[in-house]
């Protein structure tokens, strides 16, 4: 394995092509924070099979030609390029691309709107960044997320595109609420939490991606299921709508949150698991609050739960046994907005 | 009275539990920008009054649990001491713990709700403080009304709550407005526009706060009515809805923007008086606008158009003869941020 | 021509009345980013031209009313003089009172409304900007779209006014888009492209605003029309509305910055010109977004979509050949950023 990785490293050195290929995996990896390609190649194959169960394969597509195309407007705009080669302008991209073949109808229009979204989500990710260094924090995901919302809601005002985000828009509180239940019936459940993450609805998805977190770091694995797990519950406690709660749709951004909380930003401990916990609650809160927001432009909240939440919970600086030297930490988008200050 | 303080100060400085319980009073005092225990013992009264008179006494019991817990929670993330024994914590769990008994049912889950709100609410004190300090300025009340919101919004999607604002989610412009007439009536609701700063619709809670004020600083307690009249004055007479006039709706944002702008950024002046009256004129349009925008979520605007209005007040940095060594302002909420940049 | 340009510059110095026109007139060409008194005036005479046109003269008051009351107002703030004579503080001020009389009926509370709205408008100015210098960036013109949504949004509220946006509060995707074609009619659509930078429905007053363009910067006038065309173009390949079309409501944001981002920010090249064009593309993409934001509000995006693209790609600073020592750039709003961080 330690073979496999310094030969790999070595290519990437020689060959610009494997290097643009590496940056593109661990782009698909720095979704979940992690920097390792191998990662990276386990959760593209995770979101290729979700698409393939779901009868979408165009979403597999779309997540390569918006990484690809994210990526390659990162080198065009000359990035600072040890982030570009940490995959760090390639995780909101990657996400743009599965949620305009998921959310739009198939027509040769929507790859060209894929394209310069997925430029746009550079841009986007550059204009952001610049914005929350002052707080020594990064945009996270948030790029995809405004990129997309502004993809969807804009395609209401065009004749030619056909929103299919099953969200009709209305008041909130209208429509009915389905019940849900404490049984086996869960644990597909809480791993569809993961697999949501990708906007993929398939519980075989998520074990792939716990598998690949476990590649690279543990701790990380473990708080993602802490985070779907725990969301989930609390919504089926609170009596949330089963429907979603089924297909996954309140576990995804606990899952990043906690990865982040628990696993990345502080060292784990008692105080910051404690602290994680409480983080899982505020983004499930977060999540449902923001649902009621976008109620009336029938638009999905995606991962924007976890951003406001992280950046709540991060930006008090509160320090729990700080992070020395950790080694699945040192190269994210956390260690890289610290040094930016 | 000197000997009551002196001998009250040494007793916070011996005994954590009086000293924890002085931090709490302050922290009601600071909801309208006063160090002064006293000051918060009187208000406290004012909200248990309005709670029995409006019989909802689990009120007077939200607003202590909210105050206990968020005061607790700054404790345990140990933030920064002095600000803490000023009750620069306590303020704004205290009104989040009076908003979820008035806009939820009474049930157990709702006090779970309402705990988690509270340490929740002192999170994003710390979060938004650290945003606002760029800019010398703090967050004041608006952790309160960010995470209201987001509990009022997040029950819709609960089975289990049944949100109680009054306010079904509905376009702007809808609904009809009922008159309201200038006569001798409108002075009980010039106090009711001071009793909802908490929350509280009643006149008798208005007087004892404006009490509390005239304890520990004449020009808030002027401002405090100023604020009131003028922008209750000024709805009327652009024809704002009557009923909602009636109940002090009007008057509460004015009123804290008025103290902030004419009493504690400002020494009192001729230039600095004009600036707050145009204060209140910006403080009441921009409340209207909020209704319209919140209008579609049926959510209240709580203390958020204060907040607003003063931060586009205060950022131009205008130095209408600036406070130099101010007795009842040296304390506040204001002059920490000064001191934090 | 010279002659006249150092008379006039040396009267301004002498008489404070011919310096505060000057900084009025050089206040309406900054909105189009040129600091140039002529422009502006014969900016005025195109608004003029179209309230005439359109049977609103009273829009004409209103944009010189506005220009005088912001102008004015930051006098009596005692803003940074420099700004304040380029004219940095009547641009937004002049569109507040254009919009006033434009979505407001016409009634003697109007007049006060917008004098209130103008002054407002030059305290939003100082906050905006105080805000966005952290990042070497100005407010632009939103502290006129932020103002006129208070004012819009405020006047539903109230029974004296009676809001005429012809944007009745309903969800997305309600509604039919009607069709449009290619043909000759798209010379005037692109004109009023132009004039609705200044919400004013007529292609002559277009041609005289590219004009008075072209009397301070050929490149600016030149990217005006890129922006009105292109922007104009790529909504009619998508299927956007053919009425909001034809009104050229589709080319103005676009024309703003096709001029900040082509002309004004980086020397024009081929770089800065292929950013520019993605930049043209995606102001469209936001200002359609932000159509579907505001339908359940039912107030128009104003020049909210310009602003919010032009953050976005000047955030990034990606330094397309920079401007050295550019004449007709000197002077205006963003050099004034650069100088100030």
């Amino acid at each position: 394995m330690a073979d496999i990785t310094r030969g790999w490293d070595a290519l990437t050195g020689r060959n610009p092509l494997v290097s643009f290929l590496d940056a593109c995996l661990r782009g698909v990896a720095q979704v979940v924070l992690q920097n390792n390609p191998l990662t990276g190649l386990l959760i593209l194959a995770a979101i290729g099979w979700g698409a393939f169960e779901n009868g979408k394969p165009q979403v597999l597509g779309g997540a390569v030609l918006g990484l690809v195309v994210g990526t390659a407007t990162a080198l065009a705009l000359r990035v600072e390029h040890s982030s570009w080669r940490k995959g760090l302008f390639g995780f909101s991209p990657v996400l743009t691309g599965i949620a305009v073949p998921t959310f739009l109808d198939d027509r040769p229009l929507t790859w060209l709107y894929l394209v310069l979204g997925a430029a746009g989500t550079t841009v986007v990710t550059l204009a952001l960044n610049a914005v929350f260094k002052r707080w020594a924090l990064t945009a996270y995901t948030f790029p995809f997320v405004l990129t997309t919302w502004v993809l969807l809601m804009a395609a209401y005002q065009f004749d030619r595109f056909h929103v299919m985000t099953q969200l009709t828009p209305k008041f909130p509180g209208e429509g009915t609420l389905t019940g849900a239940a404490v049984d086996w019936g869960l644990v597909p459940t809480f791993l569809r939490g993961v697999s949501q993450v990708f906007l993929t609805d398939s519980w075989i998805s998520g074990l792939i991606i716990v598998v690949a977190l476990l590649v690279n770091s543990r701790w990380s694995a473990l708080f993602a299921v802490v985070g779907s797990v725990g969301a989930t519950l609390l919504a089926l406690w609170f009596g949330a709508d089963g429907a979603s709660l089924d297909k996954g749709l309140f576990g995804f951004n606990a899952v990043l949150t906690a990865i982040v909380v628990g696993a990345v930003a502080h060292r784990p401990g008692v105080l910051a698991t404690g602290y994680t916990l409480f983080g899982i609650a505020l983004t499930l809160f977060v999540q449902m609050a923001m649902t009621t927001m976008l109620t009336p432009l029938g638009i999905p909240v995606l991962t924007g739960p976890f951003n406001v939440a992280t950046w709540l919970l991060l930006l008090p600086d509160r320090h729990f046994a700080p992070v020395p030297n950790h080694e699945q930490v040192k190269d994210t988008v956390i260690s890289a907005a610290r040094r930016a200050v």
